[in-house]
């Protein structure tokens, strides 16, 4: 199989190197407008080759949407004007709502999978790409529908056959979920790293005491702008909806600590303790 | 060396399993006031025996405090009320300035070492506790000064015989770096595991979803009130300043949001980007 990659970045990186790994591509065609990126994802053999646009879509079976959410859109109606009957788009992007309404009235809908692998980690690049982190992951496919159900059986028989199982939502409930699970943490995490960075003059104390619980919970704050200003912005309304939750419930514990209410503080741990049964099933 | 254990939960447990997985400790005696950690804890080779407290005192060279916080500094001023010079007392605790200043005029303060291993997981109780677990964390001696330099020295060789990096610091400042590092970090994991369970009723997204980074951030949710929230009070005036600061920078975070203010959005997230620098020191 032939694949174009758009985006050896991270996820479009990850995702080249594991389908050659399995066998399951012959040829990556990579797209790539940073060139410190393009040489890199060309050393490391993530692409075969780097080739403009337009010369990259001819001849191959599986096109590949992995750049940051706010270029997903216009670049899949470009490649959708651009395709044939035998070729599938997918994307990787972590919003769905946006891009899905863009197509939603394009004469070739059908040829696009729209998918979210629910896997990434606090680095970005082609450096940062690895073989083997899709698997055992999950991965949302929405509005499937919507879409080509040979494209669809095809694209979800590459995604299992990289060992990921695939969940199925349309691309309201997706965002919404993405919103309250992924998108939140990062904020909070980046927030986390800018307080202490604030409040914790002494960088050395930082690294000295990390050990503490600080640096899993602060992870995520290491990921990039590029990637994560327009997911935020783009999920707007879900993202700030679950964030005034968030600072609502944190003033109300910062409110049971100021008064030594340690009834409150007890119930609201106890209440976070549950997140145990969830994570565990 | 014969060593008394009390509190006999993750970390009294791991520091039993350390000692005598380096043949440090000939016997761990326990003292463990819930029942089925003393059996669990016998079960699992952590301690030889179980104690009643003032038996558990007598011929120990090296006596543990690895109880909650809230009852370290009177469990403190009993034990110096007990022990001869030939002994050694150590607590474990993630604060500092109220055991010191309890102890302060106590005539046996030179037996005591106040220390702070920076290690911990959200499990707790002795199952959870591991030999391996202290091997390349550092440890905090809290006002070294107040105590006897031999024991000191026995002290500090016994956590660098684990592996340990040894640091100093005074109780004030001990206790203000760890709510910046360490307890901030417990509080924003508790309430984002309170505001997803309160937001997503579908417990089923949370767990398919997990993977986008939220596993990590709030793992740490886990664990328990009976630890925290004595750290919580004990430690509230330096958790309140840094906690208010988190609320505030997460509402200026918001605001820019939304008002899709990308420029400040971008400003936040690459200072954030910072802690790289400080945690891959």
């Amino acid at each position: 199989m032939k694949v174009t990659i758009i985006g050896l970045g991270l996820i479009g990186g990850s995702f080249a190197l594991a389908l050659k790994a399995k066998g399951l591509a012959t040829t990556v065609v990579g797209v790539e407008s940073n060139p410190l990126h393009a040489t890199k994802a060309l050393e490391l053999g993530i692409a075969d080759t780097i080739l403009p646009l337009n010369e990259a879509l001819v001849g191959a079976e599986l096109i590949v949407l992995s750049v940051p959410v706010d270029a997903i859109p216009q670049l899949a109606v470009k490649i959708l004007n651009r395709i044939t009957e035998e070729q599938i788009v997918i994307d990787m992007g972590s919003t769905k709502e946006e891009l899905c309404e863009i197509i939603s009235m394009h004469p070739n809908r059908h040829r696009f999978v729209a998918t979210h692998p629910m896997w990434g980690t606090e680095y970005s690049g082609p450096q940062a790409a690895t073989a083997n982190s899709f698997a055992s992951r999950n991965v949302v496919v929405c509005e499937k529908e919507r879409s080509d159900s040979k494209a669809v059986e095809r694209v979800e028989a590459i995604y299992r056959a990289l060992g990921m199982e695939v969940l199925e939502m349309d691309a309201e409930q997706h965002d919404l979920h993405a919103a309250y699970v992924s998108h939140i943490s990062h904020i909070t995490s980046f927030i986390l790293s800018t307080t202490v960075l604030e409040k914790e003059r002494e960088e050395e104390a930082i690294f000295n005491l990390a050990g503490g619980g600080f640096d899993s919970t602060v992870r995520l704050a290491k990921s990039s702008a590029e990637t994560w200003i327009p997911i935020f912005t783009q999920n707007k309304y879900n993202i700030l909806d679950v964030l005034r939750e968030y600072i609502h419930q944190l003033n109300l514990f910062r409110k049971a600590l100021e008064r030594d209410d340690v009834a409150t503080l007890r119930d609201v741990i106890n209440r976070a303790n549950d997140i145990r049964k969830v994570l565990q099933k």
